[in-house]
């Protein structure tokens, strides 16, 4: 699905990928500035733990956003297809400040969630300014195109992706998570492939792409950040090569960001962040 | 990506699916309504012939138009993504009433236009009232998600299917063609499972949905359209089930129609056309 349109003069909530294994104790400077964003002690926090096949997930989220002094937390549990049309679960969501998608499986969170009202809602709650983070499969599924499934290696190949459609807050970017732990970089340049229109971003672990409501991402975290733009791909072979050959990509551009680094979705142009003291 | 945005008091295009090997002798009604729609004697209507690999594919929808007597009609080769920027061609495009894409490898049309200047403004045109058609893989190419790739069979299994970011002129469908002929309702059950948001049309071979600005379809030619309806979705096991296992889903309505049957993608209710004289 589309990003919902934002009204007149409203601004669009931030959308924050985060891929995984993000700190949680002490100070986290991810969920922290996250909890900021939604307005820290007057934040309303919901949590969507549905990715997730464990059962403490969400408490954990909500210990973690409490001990930060977070105002009001709800965990809301989509279970079935059935929980994204109650209304109870409706109004909760309509209440948050921001909403905050746990990791686990993202083809939980799609074949739940998608095309229910609750899906519905939250493109149009993040039109109206909400914020949105997902960490880990909770990253992948903010996108239109959402990376599902897919094989590790760094030369791309047809099939090495499995593309679903997404919660669609945003098709500017395909996520992928884990990126430098899990050695994707492959997968990414292969979803990016079928059609180069999006740019793709790889977020390691315990690191996040802050998206501001003007397509602007901030670095945040320990890791790096992959930006791959293939906005000026010359050369592909994708629609002719063989499931399992490598794909010849001829024109890509690349980045790796790191904390305080910046990156324009619209001019895709990177500028580095100040440097260290 | 995205349909544009119907601006005003405007009224998007129709869309066009065909699910390929369509009637091209004699007065063959799929392609005659197009060109009627398209102004018929005062129809300019573009040809894309990128999908294909065979040379004289674009020259022979040329002499089908010619022979209804369109009034104008171009042949827009676009070979590279160089291609896709070109000035002339946009021009060329910027005056049509009608694109029409034709068959041959979905991959070849998202590869080479994906991304590019002449997507958005193919998307620009349709919201601004031109009709786009396009047969086997340029009806898989119309949406926002395609299918690029997948396998035969009944039953859907997960990786069935390879979904890619499509041209965007409509999320409403996510469509499939020489449905019957190559036995594919598995491979369109399972790419609405990954996210059951949209609605599966299956075309087979000479038949096509002539989608209505309005969402409303109505069915033409000798085939049949199968209409997969996941909205009452209650039961997917498509996040847990194995490469290669069935997927259970429970709940998906079915509708096969047939020309003069109509489909309302709103409401989502299929009405019989008037019983034969």
């Amino acid at each position: 699905m589309c990003p919902a349109k934002v009204s007149g003069d409203g601004q669009r909530g931030w959308i924050i990928p985060i891929g995984g294994g993000e700190k949680k104790v002490g100070s986290p400077p991810i969920l922290s500035r996250f909890a900021d964003l939604c307005g820290a002690d007057n934040a309303r926090i919901a949590i969507i733990p549905t990715a997730s096949q464990l059962e403490d997930t969400g408490h954990r989220y909500e210990a973690v956003f409490a001990k930060m002094g977070v105002g009001h937390i709800d965990i809301v549990n989509l279970e079935s297809r059935g929980d994204c049309e109650d209304a109870e679960n409706l109004a909760t969501l309509a209440e948050a400040t921001g909403i905050f998608f746990t990791g686990g499986n993202q083809l939980r969170l799609s074949t739940v969630i998608g095309g229910t009202p609750v899906a519905q809602q939250i493109r149009k709650l993040n039109a109206g300014g909400v914020h949105v983070a997902g960490t880990s499969a909770g990253a992948a599924f903010i996108c239109e195109h959402m990376i599902a499934v897919g094989k590790s290696g760094s030369t791309p190949k047809p099939g090495m992706a499995t593309l679903s459609p997404g919660l669609g807050l945003t098709n500017r970017v395909i996520v992928d998570q884990h990126f430098r732990e899990r050695d994707r970089i492959g997968r990414l340049l292969t979803a990016l492939s079928y059609n180069p229109f999006a740019t793709g971003i790889g977020v390691d672990e315990d690191t996040a792409a802050f998206i501001s409501p003007e397509n602007l991402i901030e670095v945040l975290g320990s890791g790096g950040l992959t930006v791959v733009d293939p906005s000026g791909l010359e050369h592909s072979t994708m629609a002719t090569t063989q499931q399992g050959k490598p794909v010849s990509l001829i024109g890509i551009k690349l980045h790796i960001l790191i904390a305080g680094d910046r990156y324009d979705l619209t001019t895709n142009s990177a500028q580095p962040g100040a440097p260290p003291d």
